[in-house]
């Protein structure tokens, strides 16, 4: 079997909205391994659509639940930068996070509870000049590095129990009917909407509709013949639009907020 | 000189056709660090192009051999996810695979003879909940984790010794004539073929031809003249057609499966 | 507060224009690891754009004075691979490089002073086989693995003192006009000019123009109106033309090389 692990340095994670052929998340980890040498730093993504804070959002409640306790996740999709909007220290479940104040926590905050959160304020963990267009490099990451070392988040700043929300659209269930939208179209094309899967479970699907096009529910992408469009409960646990072998997406002319329908046979429990 | 070097912890490569901007490979990162902190994550690439076997098999025989012995690859490039494709534990040479059972070690199996391979069947070593679209974080990534704790692999499931194979392109030799196609083309716009190098060598070569266009061999890009059609032998022992300072793909629109003809002159030793 | 870091395994950058579909940056890492599996790997691009010198010069600038001292840095941006370009081995304060001698180091070197050099040139530290258009796997990377488990570079080859630089532009201020120009878009679409913004600090500014449009100067971002067009001195201190909320780049069509003049008030200080 197994034998445990040893003692490890600490993780910090980077998810950002730079891409790669700017230096900027070149910079953020150089300042981070100033820092703390030991830091072991771990790419989730530097290609969230730039400013997209839904699409952020949606990353990281599908992301981040699965880390180790106490990993700290530096996350900089900042449209922000340079105005008033705070900068966050957050505890969600065992989950440690630096945010900008923009509601990318919005799903998250759902799924893991916040602990704590405290506003960073003080400027000693920063980089002695700060530019007002790069707050990832110069507070967030030399705050990870601080905090890598030991430091007690306490020391930040004042602690807050405020913070923003995303105007995110919700399905709704109206008797038999469950009216939803698409909230997220994924690398091959496939389409995430915001109906849970266990509003479906044990019950029999009549119809399941995006647009104007009917979907068969399937359990795999197997199921599906090729060209099929399909429906299928995603690795989230949403509600999913596939077509095997080839992009929902594309087929449809469908993107965030096409409208997605099940309609629930109120006589028959599967 | 060098001295040696110290105990390192494990580490495991990651190989996917996920892209970034998704969670898929962040979710698997945080999988296995929740089993093993200490493990070092190394990105191979998540820019296989979806669910592209063949790009995946050459990627894997240029890429896989160089690893220090005992590296775990990681590896999902899985169109058959949910199907009853097996995924398996390999050792090929040194280096160890956790990977979809669809031909994707087809290269790389040539060059570093398989010495065993388990069927991942023992599910207490996966996540508790499977879903039907996502193995890559719910079976191979904790499985992944274990083994870098230590876990025998013969504890996964029952040892194999058939897998699948794909239908590669082989190359033709017949009397001076060998007629082989482009598998590859490269980020730069090079095409490589299915030719081996060592076939040349010691030859007199009298003609390349790329569909209707003759290419001069050279032994490096810098000996071609800008723009010019040049071919030589790739870093990975393939005849090569390129255009310094261009792109052989976009001026011959070539792409896979274009054909290549080298002509050797029998009365020439070179 | 922080406590001191712990001892930490080295750590070794890696540039290169590979982009991640090829398996050209995994083969270096297996090749670095290889040699010292205890390195500690850190992607800074893969996305140079190809045999762009100018981009990696910049991008090296804004990135590798943030690391810690003695970090190797491995840069594989390399049109002469093949030709008798040099490779070198560099000391820019106290950041190591890895690098072709072909000017990539131009704005770095003004930044951090030079200390010593060495030509690559004792080939018991290659691979074995040195193929002719690989040299950042057949020569760099392994280097790289023998600096990190302690080589004196003295060992690398003979030493030097001169090195190829970039005829990059410099921008001219003449009485109380400066006349710059583009140096590089980045991913948002904002134009970085080679405008030191210092030359404007303390001084009343007239009009700043970008071919034929005027732009606001202002301190962030956030004080630009959506859609207009501003100016700002950037992250890395130069004067940066942006559109809040969208790309300046394709607002202006202006790429490399565009125009950007400063007017500076004589008659004002600020």
């Amino acid at each position: 079997m197994s034998t445990e692990p040893a003692m490890a340095d600490p993780i910090i994670t980077l998810t950002t909205d730079f891409g790669e052929a700017d230096p900027y998340v070149a910079a953020m980890k150089g300042v981070i391994l100033e820092l703390n040498p030991a830091a072991r730093l771990v790419d989730l993504s530097h290609a969230i659509p730039p400013q997209d804070l839904v699409h952020a959002a949606i990353f990281l409640v599908e992301a981040v639940p699965y880390f180790p306790a106490g990993t700290l996740h530096v996350v900089v999709v900042d449209p922000g930068v340079g105005t008033d909007r705070k900068l966050l220290y957050l505890e969600l479940g065992e989950q440690r996070l630096l945010v900008p104040d923009n509601g990318i926590v919005s799903l998250l905050e759902q799924r893991l509870p916040p602990r704590r959160a405290f506003i960073l304020s003080e400027s000693r963990y920063w980089r002695s000049s700060v530019s007002r267009t790069f707050h990832g490099r110069d507070i967030l990451a030399p705050v990870a590095g601080h905090l890598s070392r030991g430091l007690d988040p306490s020391q930040l700043g004042p602690a807050t129990s405020t913070f923003q929300r995303l105007p995110l659209p919700v399905s709704r269930k109206e008797g038999n009917r469950i009216q939803g939208e698409i909230i997220h179209v994924d690398y091959y094309g496939n389409l995430i909407s915001n109906i849970p899967g266990e509003q479906l479970a044990g019950r029999h699907v009549s119809r399941i509709a995006i647009g104007e096009q009917a979907a068969r529910l399937v359990e795999t992408y197997g199921q599906g013949g090729d060209g099929e469009l399909v429906a299928l409960i995603s690795s989230s646990g949403l509600l999913e639009i596939a077509v095997p072998g080839g992009s929902a997406a594309q087929r449809l002319g469908a993107s965030r907020g096409t409208p997605v329908t099940v309609e629930l046979n109120p006589d028959r429990i599967v």
